[in-house]
């Protein structure tokens, strides 16, 4: 094999982002073969903008079923995501899950365990661990020398979104279409992030507000209050209600403090250790001395392209994903117990009660309302993902 | 009376400063005349220090009976403030309480009454009212241009105490002595801002650490969640074992937003109110255009000389205090909040149940201990309250 045939199940907002980024020349080692959808607005999309060789199946399991792919990217609304990976990896070919990896943490389970069990890669598409800030903060939190994290605070409310979004299609930003609001549709990559640069928290309080700033039955407002097993303590606070809004992501460490506002990473790394400073110094008023550090990154962000490139070079030569698929279920957990948190009002303890979780959905989800009146849109969001360095 | 002649209860670190500050000729209607220590040691420093005229008693209240003062400040620990401010009253000189007003709102609210039957003034050293950002952030959220809060975010963790000033006086970070540790000691001011910009809240959940970077029995670490009539949240983060901390007060508003950092004041102006946007705009991804808007300020931040100015202002002629002493209870309302959610582990309604917050603050008191080979240390904190306009 020199290039991995690549199918795409769901060509709404990402899968037709990704059927152009195939078709761009930027990813030379995939070639794409094939799309399904069960929309039939979306086919007649593909008949007219994909090549003529992209073959259009009605739904993924005929186009798993086929056998035509090396390779399946799932990019149908959440619920489906493990059931279709974990078929996929059952009719032989790899996989490649949008984020979430699904909505709730026990199905993500099944999937994870199905993963572990066969020989094919998984990956997610957490395109944001590609950004050149978040994998500085990634390298210098876990590079060890500015000690254990004390304080994590990310403000990210700048996922702002209009009435018209939300009237985008019917299954939009129900319980039973995604399952969740903004923790499960726009935070995912920061709930990624999240874990990935800090370690997963022992404890979660959330408190979720369903249809704050628009008319939908799920959240759209959240802070989150989180300790961790080291003893840090920290907020995540999202919303898709904010404009202008802010995306300020803080990490406090032993040796020095991170900041990462608008795409800018500061660091200001002390002298010695302020735990040590703390239990010495001889005044009471006196800080620590440190420096402001200039951080060089290498400035890139590759993005959907960056985790498709890394895809393929798994598939073909071995080399590392940009995120294990199955690491997909530790973003989906903190999304998870900061809702059931949220739901029954009290602190959440990690691992939580899958259980429990899923009957709260599940009560949810019976009194969920597709949407009337909708106006149905795919949105170009090639332009949300951050920037190069300038 | 041309002159007020004031007596200072509590000589160390407030209470010295504020013998420097009138000495120094900045308050030019008032005259320094008495001090009270029960400390001898303070006592010997103000016969080494202070001019000849000014009277040395053994505590505050033979300073208050001796009735030669017009007014009193009082700045022993907390606990003591109600107290000595209604005996101030009592005895007809006008008071002004140090920060905070007490330890508990039970307390306060008699003080409240006795200070509303009176015909003297009574303020409050709340400083950081007189700093020109915060003035501005009161003004433009009170001007109503910018519309209603929709989110507030106040991370103030540039508090840092190392345990040399824990250590520098028994009383010191226990219960019994103070009540309480960052929210009582370092906080009062920024709950006193808070609600001065933003509004009190109705319902507050935080989680407070005790003894988490010191060795101490009182919070040293915490974090607030909170909910104001209006439909806003709000998050409120403080510590005393963060170096470097950070000051980032952030409000979200209908119109626009404003960020307060390191003595820095931003606006971004909205030229539609968000709140329409959402619900006319026909596109999803699109936000309200707006602008950032140049402030100008006036620069002058007199801090306690300023308080200590409008208190002899108010009493020669009427003019208007700095802060009323009976707002005092505000923010101790939300300090008193904080602690009881945190120790119940729910969140708290406001008005709360002042008995359940004195029952539990008892047992505390109860097993608290004084601190033992303490060093005592009066520290000078003239650097600590912001800058004037560069």
């Amino acid at each position: 094999m020199d290039k991995v045939k690549v199918g795409i199940i769901g060509i709404g907002n990402m899968g037709s982002g990704h059927c152009n980024t195939l078709l761009s020349n930027q990813v030379p080692e995939m070639e794409l073969i094939a799309v399904a959808d069960l929309k039939e607005s979306r086919r007649n999309w593909a008949k007219e903008n994909l090549p003529e060789s992209v073959m259009i199946f009605e739904n993924g399991d005929v186009l798993i079923e086929a056998k035509v792919c090396d390779a399946v990217i799932v990019a149908t609304p959440h619920y489906d995501h493990p059931r279709l990976v974990m078929k996929t990896l059952e009719y032989g070919q790899h996989a490649l899950s949008e984020k979430p990896a699904g909505v709730y943490t026990k199905q993500v389970r099944q999937m994870n365990e199905a993963a572990a069990k066969s020989n094919l890669v998984f990956a997610m598409m957490f395109n944001q661990r590609t950004n050149h800030v978040y994998r500085k903060m990634y390298e210098l939190v876990h590079g060890g020398t500015l000690g254990a994290i004390k304080r994590v605070n990310w403000i990210i409310t700048d996922w702002y979104r209009t009435q018209a979004y939300y009237n985008s299609g019917e299954w939009r930003a129900t319980w039973e279409g995604e399952g969740g609001g903004v923790l499960l549709n726009q935070c995912p990559h920061n709930l990624d992030l999240l874990q990935w640069i800090c370690g997963m928290p022992n404890k979660v309080q959330a408190f979720c507000h369903n249809g704050k700033w628009h008319d939908i039955e799920v959240e759209d407002d959240v802070t989150a209050y989180l300790e961790y097993p080291g003893g840090a303590t920290g907020v995540f606070v999202t919303t898709t209600g904010d404009a202008p809004g802010t995306n300020r992501f803080e990490i406090t460490l032993e040796k020095g403090k991170l900041v990462c506002e608008e795409d800018k990473l500061t660091l200001f790394e002390l002298e010695t250790s302020e735990r040590e400073y703390c239990y010495s110094a001889t005044e009471g008023f006196k800080k620590p001395e440190g420096h402001d550090v200039i951080l060089e990154t290498d400035g890139k962000n590759p993005q959907h392209v960056g985790v498709l490139n890394a895809f393929a070079g798994k598939i073909l030569h071995g080399t590392p994903l940009v995120a294990e698929g199955t690491e997909g279920i530790n973003g989906l957990t903190l999304s998870n117990a900061m809702h059931l948190s949220s739901w029954i009002n009290k602190p959440v303890e990690l691992p939580f009660d899958e259980e429990l979780f899923l009957t709260e959905l599940n009560k949810r989800r019976a009194d969920s309302k597709l949407k009337k009146n909708v106006k149905e849109t795919v949105y170009n969001t090639e332009s949300s993902y951050g920037s190069e360095k300038k």
